[in-house]
């Protein structure tokens, strides 16, 4: 890849200009607006490619070539922390965001009462799966569209955008249709016909780390995604396989300062896959704030016992409601608030 | 899923008759000839589905649901090895297959040589990737369908049938225009919708077990393909991630064993991925087939140097050449035949 | 294990009259005196051991076997979190304690400056090698006894109580004259002679998990202490060997609530051999007291770049002050408070 | 430390000078007799140490420094195969040394029955645990000295050399009383006191590299025995900790290209406990065998089902003549010999 870096009083006439001159020879640019200047990176291009036409330029400072294969994601390309938009959320700002609902959308009735207890407590987006990744053919696979539809309404009955997964490449425009945020998950954080496809939609996408992924490997799932031209990306740490059995997997905290030193997209962690039991959520969504996350994502069911999938791990109403008090004052502490119950009857 | 056994000797007909009573109520049968009786098991079936009528229908002997998550591939199921045929090789049978070529097809000239090599020295299968999975999205991706043409014209030229990686749903149809055998990369062993769309076709899959998976999930994923109809299946080992670093994966021998005691599909392993280096492939070679593997894969080039991708874990042909007749005496120790190298002049 | 459960209101001499039967019969009583009544576990005692001369003792309630591999330290036998006293310093009551210090003692100057460090800053206790356990026999060993002199003068001096590594049986006796705290290090958690060793001394231990223990493997290491007479032992997860390559070990933080789940005995966590880069540190250390840890131990030098050992991962002073200001607010938030910076000018 | 190499034709007597003209100056000297010319590893020397005496002696061809922390382990200190000699069986010579025995010494029944099968099948070596390292302290911990004197009392009377583990710096001396070889176990690998300890003394040292130890620990604890003056050390891969848990641990057939490459040390595998199942152990053995490893430590019992540890992984006497027979002929083809199974009668 190249980089066009623009001079700080380049008008946008003139960045304009080098879109299309990059455009016309089949180049992908992709501009980057920071506060002081406008950086291009220009994908398909390489140290061979000619690109002294665009240097030339008005307004064109330098053309220089990335030599690393990390280079939309990473600092070295945008130094300020990309913020993500989700149906008027922000992700990666001061705010601490919380994603909460039920694993698996199974019914009308439990989806709703999910998303008004979410809203209630001060979440502010509402998960829950439509298509179920299952390691057996045999499992519950999901409701599909239907669940689609049902956890779209849930959602805006609440208040809160929504982010469910899409694991097939055929079915991204179907969910991008419902979901504020696409999910992809941990098993297909390497699916690269499936990166490139939430490369193409102008939605937000939450990248889950696969449980073996390093997190190099899961900053060039992230690139696959930059390079086909969507920057909104929230990565998600979610536990990685170790010798540990007594949890499902091992949440690697760490791995929020590492991604944070590296890459500019905000992260957030999921307490509840790496737990794998519900009364170890509370001290994992806790560190998760204080190490620096910008958000957490949290399983929760009406009767956890009766869930189709992840019953075990999924916190009660209550026990969700506690953990929204619990996060509160720490985030505060931090400087980071954690949005505050909603005191509107009419909602709870 | 349940399992309706008939009678030793029970006739084409009764078995007709009884998947057709099955298909009527959209179950999906699966029938499994052994050697003394046929066995069906009925997907989409469980212990509430009243199979009374179908177990009235004559040469039915007893219907039986199976409560394990693994079905289909289980030695429960079928206790016989299962033995895949692809373009007259067989897999799981007394030889020891050996699979080989590049990496990448690159071009004419070194798919056709790896094919005369492969050939000349006693290899079966030819390899060659098409579509390559690439962690990033800068690097080579393979030629895609003028690979699939040229690594079929190299095979046929050599009399090998040949095995490459598919990664799309939407190219399955594709490839399997092509090549003999359909390969399942490591990064898609749980990309369900790639696993549904090769258990729709009628051509063998040899399914490599993620760098994360346990064997049990390899043998749920190959699960998914047989549920779809396609028992054609062969299972490889290529390495798992641990903390060593001095290969590039641990080759997990044991897996040999271990897969064996509990299905009945056949099992190679890939000691080029796992050492990620060449030097250490041969003694690898010679533990896969020691201990009890059908096969193995090798990735072969005529110049590694000058490979676009996995370099430095190829051989080079004298390098191959010699494995071979490294392989060949053990071979026969171990009562499991290694080809003989040509010696027909006119091919090497 | 056997254990003899006393009646809510035994006197202290029927205790004693239990504690005297057993040990006339060479079986070792354990005792633990509980807020409402004292159990007293008989080591080497099993089902066969005719106990019925002790249940026929007055002030027994009633003996019965314990099961489990994990006994003395499981919350089973005692639910009180158990509190460690070392040097007038409560760990594992409601104070969040902070341990820090220079990985190795190398000069008078050195370790004094770090003590005065310490102390103004508001951490309790004061670390430093003197026996270092390195991977190469090449590498410093340490001063050995005479950095022992140095660190306890030098934690004297500024009212600290210290903790340093014992790597030899036969140097137990030596290293519990100076130190207050002696340290199991990762490497040693299975050298079952120095476990036995240390659980025959009147000071408290601190048992690191090795790189490669389960938490089961740790508790078990323990129960080797516990069964050896000594109680006071402090729990202690250093970060654990996985795939992931950008910190040195992946640090565990669902080690807190699940060693809490299990066991009575305080836990601390080390972030700073964890992320062996002093960049990652206050993260981890913000969430190890969000966990729900009772302690961290964190790594400062003087001049970290000339450290000579473990240099990378060390805090400077200054670095080491901000980390204390920043998780002073969050203990307040959290209702674990972190002892306040000493304002006495003499001191700093 | 740096290395003096001397002249193809110096003397013995030149030799000895340069020795004692290092030994003078309370530096240790290491003589390494290869066949072409004797190199000297002089330890506690490094680059400024002024050997400018020692350079002028006659018969030195060069003094020089050694940079890597692995120096007299590797290849670049002695590039030919090392050979150990226990009891007079060659361990890294043209022989596939097979050691067998129960994992504990249990009775004199036991251990003599052991024996005799052994050496009957065609093993070379006795194994059985007389102190146990056992992970809780109220298991079976081995018969002590005991146990040592009916092990080598049953290897006396099979006419088979011994190998017998040592977990205390204490007990060397003893256990090296009894047997021909002192095994260091895998939790003890870093375990420096007895590391140490055993490089005092001249008898062979069986290292076990620990369930997670990398290869390049293995050889800096190895280093810490020939540092210490033993250069008789055999390594032994012995299965690490993955997240595959159908076996104990996994077997890394890989370490022996690996080793073989970087040291002149014999490796060994111990398929056992890595496999934890006995049932497979023997594709192990064969893979061992088959991947250059210069023998195999077996666990074998009279009655597997009683015995004291370790028993569902240990052979019974006719599976592990079983594995001798399958072994020979893949030596064989190999260029390996596995000892014959005697047809002495009166010894079977």
């Amino acid at each position: 890849m190249m980089i066009v870096i623009m001079q700080p009083d380049a008008t946008v006439a003139q960045i304009g200009a080098v879109l299309r001159a990059c455009q016309e020879r089949d180049l992908r640019p992709v501009p980057n607006h920071g506060t002081e200047r406008t950086v291009i990176g220009v994908i398909h291009a390489d140290q061979r490619t000619d690109l002294s036409d665009v240097a030339a330029l008005p307004g064109v400072d330098q053309v220089t070539p990335v030599s690393k294969a990390l280079q939309l994601v990473s600092r070295e390309f945008r130094d300020e922390a990309t913020v993500v938009h989700a149906g008027g959320v922000a992700i990666g700002g001061p705010e601490f965001v919380v994603m909460a609902g039920p694993c698996s959308v199974e019914t009308e009735e439990q989806i709703h009462a999910c998303a008004q207890q979410v809203a209630a407590c001060g979440g502010r987006i509402l998960r829950g799966g439509a298509y179920k990744p299952r390691t057996s053919p045999y499992s519950f696979q999901g409701l599909g569209e239907e669940g689609l539809q049902l956890l779209t309404a849930a959602g805006r009955a609440a208040g809160l955008p929504t982010v469910t997964e899409v694991m097939h490449p055929d079915l991204v425009e179907t969910v991008a249709r419902y979901a504020d945020i696409l999910q992809i998950g941990a098993r297909n954080v390497q699916n690269y016909a499936l990166l490139s496809a939430v490369g193409r939609v102008r939605k937000p996408v939450l990248l889950k780390r696969g449980m073996m992924s390093t997190i190099e490997e899961l900053l060039m799932a992230a690139e696959y995604i930059l390079a086909g031209g969507n920057g909104q990306v929230i990565l998600c740490e979610r536990g990685i396989r170790t010798f540990e059995t007594s949890v499902r997997n091992t949440l690697d905290v760490s791995a929020v300062p590492v991604i944070k030193s590296q890459s500019h997209l905000p992260v957030i962690l999921d307490p509840s896959h790496a737990a794998g039991k519900r009364e170890f959520v509370p001290a994992l969504a806790l560190a998760s704030l204080a190490a620096g996350a910008d958000g957490i994502m949290i399983e929760m069911h009406p009767v956890p016992e009766e869930a189709y999938s992840d019953g075990r791990q999924s916190l009660d109403f209550p026990a969700f409601a506690q953990l929204m008090d619990t996060l509160r004052p720490v985030g505060e502490a931090l400087g980071r608030p954690v949005a505050a119950a909603r005191t509107d009857p009419s909602l709870t």
